[in-house]
This record gives structure tokens, C-alpha cells and sequence, in this order.
């Protein structure tokens, strides 16, 4: 058994946190929380072990009527691996004491990728990791963007990467956040920090993003323009990527024509939180022009990473290979259920 | 003078009436309306004779209490040109009756190519529809592609052009349109109308676009990618696209972040309906990796084509050269007043 410690319980621990109680080489420790709030609620429902990982915040616990099972450091202690799932930054100042405690850690994708040993992607590059100390688990974007190159450099050689993130302003509860009625270029500068952040999965890969933000809440879309060093046709490239796991080609007759209607399948499908842990590449999109492939895709930026987190776990501590480790948490997650029955299956 | 009628009075043929008043070797005889409301009214305000464009519904023009100079037919008569502003279909419909009064007339982007004898873009081929008895003059997103494609192929020659245009739902009044909160694949197939349709003033330009719907109701947003014949530095490009008329290349210290910022600046600048004839390129995004440039440019829908339409007029009836006539038009509509001082005029 791993014992996973969770440090962080907002929109991605908590859902690695479920994630990792599903594996059934896993044990979730506890997790780790800086002030009691709906989720910490709802993780003591869970039954999850709430630590406290600011000490001077633990009077707060007590008087929302919340039992500590004691402090981060403790947690640290006991867990054989920590997902640090804090905001963008925080996972950065953590890693002093994962070493203090000789604890291993997976950051999530908004720290720098200097700070750790190396950055992971489950598809593209599961056997670099084993026995590092610190790895960070890339961004919903630059997951979504590693799993499409991978299979495409592998059957078909890249050229070069070209893509435009339309992004989502905020999360559906990040009320605070814009814009609202207007598309902003961000950055402006060019290129965004997600061609650089793959390049960490795909040293050698020649890409090129632009990233932009609209008033939408539910998922990330790309436009992707990848030219090939061969030239498939379309139909091969729609069954290339409807044999990946982490993909879902989605048919044309479904009728999903935006991540509203992606959600609601999701919501009809029964899973958890409506998550969507697959790349949701539009089949008709997939066109290929001369050298050019393109395609759309939707990127669910609360839960793409998830299953990449958990198969981080096996990765670091060497306990499973990456066909293995990929298919167990896909089973375990429910994952293997897709959305619709694709192309290649139906 | 040239007498121009006016054959539909909304988003474009409103301003279009406005920009026509004010050239100096232009009249406008009349507007067409196929029913009273605001813009009705608004004409009527302001002067021009109003004729009814469907002969059943003059009844409601007199229940209103406005006045009617007479029928459509009428108008197109009086008219040397009819500029068609009608919705997109009824232009084509219209061809017929322009054709039996002997009267040249301009159709709007919305109308297919194969309607008309040749398809518009001042600053790309001016000189190509001198004569011709109906003209298209494209569309805001294929008029605001040519105007970059134009000096980049006479400076650099172009190997490709892809573009993702990030497109607003509807225009601000048109309340009753989508998307809300979602980012649509729009259309799903490869490629958008958008790439043939530049096709129609560049015939022989290798161009894949993508088209993508978001709630906005401001300004479309492009984000372009044109793989070039030759490798410029940025800063040359920046200043070819600035030495242009029709484009604005915004300087960083505007801080215009989006197209809100950008239609704020139109308001102070005192433009008629806080219009922006040009392409509003943004400065910093402009980049050149290799032989691939890219940039963000916002397009405003409501008002780019409106100095198109008046050069189009000149260069079917031949009374103008292409450089005289931009001239004209800029100068007569303020256009030449720039929003903002811009890098090379700084």
C-alpha cells in the first residue's frame, strides 16, 4: 500500500484525493487544508484526516467545530509520497520541508519548472521520473497539448506545433474572475508559457502557442495545428487518437457542440463532479491539409491532470510500469467507462 | 456627384449612409427600410429620404408617422450605384431588381461569391471590379485578413496563412444570440468560410482558417499565424503593418488589453459610434520565430467594411484611382485621424 499524503484540498486535491482512495494499491494519509471553508467540510463528510497547514490558523478549525488530526508536518511525516496541490507558488515554498522529511512530492503545473527534477506527462514520459524527489505534474493545457503530440510524433513525426488556447476567464466558482464581453490576447507577448512548459515533456518538439481568455468557466479549447513529417489522412489520424486512452473523439452525432454540452454528458454519465479526465477532441474538426493537421479540442481544466497525478505516485516510487499504472487508475477512476461509445468502438 | 442609394439601414448600411454623406464627390439619394423602428427613426432625424424596401408593409411607416419618399424601385432608379445592405440572402434576391433598373450595386460579405461578377477589397484589388454590375465587398473578418495579407505577401511573399478566428457571438443589440458562457467550435469542419472566402481576392493564397464562437458581443479576435517566404525581424513587420492606412498597431503603453479597452479609446477619440474602421493589431504580439510571423488583431464587425464600401463605389464607376479614393474616403470619414499615436508616427 502507498500511504498518499494530500496537501491542498481545493479544486484539484480534492479530487486527487478521491482519485488516490480508488487505486487499490493506494491509502490516502489525510489531507491538508489552510482554513476550514465548504471543502474542508466536506472532506471531514469524506472521512478524510484534516490536517492543519498553517499552525496559527488552528484556532479556526476548533471554532468552525472541525477535529485536526494534527499538523502538515505530520502528515509529511507519514505519507510515502505528498501531491502538493496549493495554489501556484505555495508547492515552490513546500518543498523544503518534503525534504526535510525525506517525503517525495508532486507540485502541480503553476509552479516553475525550474524548481523541480523533472515535469511528467503519464503518456509521454512515465519512466523519467522514477526516484526524484520533487516532480511537477505539467498544467491542464500542457497535459491536454502532451497528450496529442505524443501519439503523433510517434506515428507520424512532428514538424511543428501551432496552437491557440482559448482559454476559460476562471472556474465556474471563481465569481471574482473576468473577463467579462470581451476576448483578451494573454498574454499579448508571444508565446504563451505553454510551448516552453511542453518542451519540458517534449525537449526537442518545435512549438509555438498564443494563449487569449474569454467569459467562460467550463473548459479550456485549443485550436491545434500540428505539421506532420508525413501526410495520414484524416480518417487515419480520428482512429489514431480514438485508440488513446486519455482521449475521447467525439462523433459527430452526438451533437456536442461546446463544453456546455460536454458537461452535461458528463453530469448524465454519472461522474464524479461531471469531471472530464479525457482530451475532447471534435472528430469532424480533425482535417488534414497537405502537411497540416488540425483539429479543436476541449480541455477540462479542473480534472485533466488527476489521473496524471495519480500514475505520478507509481512513477516516482518505481512501483508499477506505465501500461500498468495507466490502466489501473483508469480503471480504478472509471475512466475505461467513456463518455459515448467513439468511433473505433461503436 | 455620384448619387448613392442606400438599399437597407442596420448595422452597415446605417453607416455606410453616414460615411457617403461626407465624401466629398458623393450624395446620397435615399435609404430603403423594410420596416419602421429606430434606425428608421434615426434616419428620419437626420435627414434622409426614406423609401419603403416592401411594398406591403408602407402602412406601418404611416401608422409610425414617418414620411416616404417612395418605393425601393424608386430609389434605385435615382441611384448611379445601390449600395445593398440588406440581411444576407436578400442581397441576392435584390440582383434582380438592380439589374432591371441598369443600376450597379454592392453586396455585403454575407452573400455568396458565386452571386456577384467580383468580390471587394480596396487595399487588395481595387482595380479588379471597375465596370462590373455587382460587387461584393467581403466580409469584416475576410476584409480585415486581406488587409494584412496584402502588404505581407508585396513585402515577404507568404507561404501560408493559418488563421483561428475568435469570433463575437452577435453584435451588442442583437441580445437574443449565444453563445453564454462557452467557447463553440464554430464551424466544427475545417475549414471556416473565412479561408475561401480570401480566396476570392487572393485566389491563389494557401490559407486554412478556424472559427471559433465565445460570448462577446465587441469585437472579433484573430489570432494569426502567416508562414512567411523570407525572415524579417518583428520590428520591420511592426513598422510595414503600421506604414498602412487601414491598420492600427497598438503601442504597449495604451494598455489596451482586449477590445473593451480598445472601444473605450474609440468613444473618447470622439469616432461616430466609437467605431474602428481599422485592424487593431497588437504591437507586442507581433512575432516572428523562424519563418513563422504571428499576431492578435480585434476586428470591429459593425464598422471595417463601411470605408470599403465608399472605395468600392469609385472603383466600380471608375472615377477614382485606388490610392485617390483610399485618400478620399480616410480623410472624409476622419479615418486618417489615428485612435493613437502609433509606433512609427511616434
Amino acid at each position: 500500500m502507498i500511504h498518499v499524503g494530500i496537501n491542498g484540498y481545493g479544486t484539484i486535491g480534492k479530487r486527487v484525493a478521491d482519485a488516490v482512495r480508488k487505486q487499490p494499491d493506494m491509502e490516502v494519509v489525510g489531507v491538508a487544508k489552510t482554513r476550514p471553508n465548504f471543502e474542508a467540510s466536506s472532506a471531514v463528510e469524506k472521512g478524510f484526516d484534516l490536517y492543519a497547514a498553517v499552525e496559527e490558523r488552528k484556532p479556526r478549525f476548533a471554532e468552525a467545530g472541525i477535529d485536526l488530526a494534527g499538523d502538515v508536518e505530520e502528515l509529511v511525516e507519514q505519507s510515502d509520497i505528498v501531491v502538493d496541490a496549493c495554489p501556484s507558488g505555495i508547492g515552490a515554498d513546500n518543498a523544503e520541508m518534503y525534504e526535510e522529511y525525506d517525503t517525495p512530492a508532486l507540485l502541480q503545473g503553476g509552479e516553475d519548472a525550474e524548481v523541480v527534477d523533472g515535469s511528467f506527462n503519464a503518456r509521454s514520459n512515465f519512466d523519467t521520473v522514477e526516484g526524484m524527489d520533487l516532480v511537477r505534474v505539467v498544467s491542464c493545457n500542457t497535459t491536454g497539448l502532451s497528450r496529442l503530440v505524443a501519439p503523433l510524433q510517434e506515428e507520424y513525426g512532428i514538424e511543428k506545433v501551432r496552437a491557440t488556447l482559448v482559454r476559460r476567464g476562471g472556474d465556474p466558482a471563481q465569481s471574482g474572475r473576468g473577463p467579462i464581453n470581451d476576448i483578451l490576447p494573454n498574454p499579448v507577448e508571444l508565446p504563451s508559457h505553454h510551448g516552453p512548459d511542453v518542451n519540458t515533456i517534449f525537449p526537442d518538439l518545435e512549438i509555438d502557442t498564443l494563449g487569449l481568455k474569454v467569459p467562460a468557466t467550463l473548459m479550456h479549447t485549443h485550436s491545434i495545428n500540428v505539421t506532420l513529417q508525413s501526410n495520414p489522412d484524416a480518417e487515419a489520424v480520428r482512429e489514431l487518437l480514438d485508440d488513446e486512452r486519455r482521449t475521447f473523439v467525439i462523433p459527430e452525432w452526438l451533437g456536442l457542440d461546446g463544453a456546455g454540452a460536454i458537461k452535461e454528458l458528463a453530469q448524465d454519465a454519472g461522474r464524479p463532479r461531471a469531471d472530464i479526465w479525457e482530451n475532447c477532441i471534435w472528430g469532424e474538426s480533425i482535417t488534414v491539409e497537405g502537411d497540416d493537421l488540425y483539429l479543436f479540442q476541449a480541455i477540462h481544466q479542473e480534472s485533466d491532470v488527476v489521473p496524471e497525478n495519480v500514475d505520478a505516485i507509481r512513477a516516482v516510487l518505481g512501483t508499477k510500469s506505465q501500461s500498468e499504472s495507466i490502466a489501473t487508475t483508469d480503471e480504478a477512476m472509471g475512466l475505461d467507462d467513456s463518455l459515448a461509445p467513439t468511433r473505433t468502438r461503436d
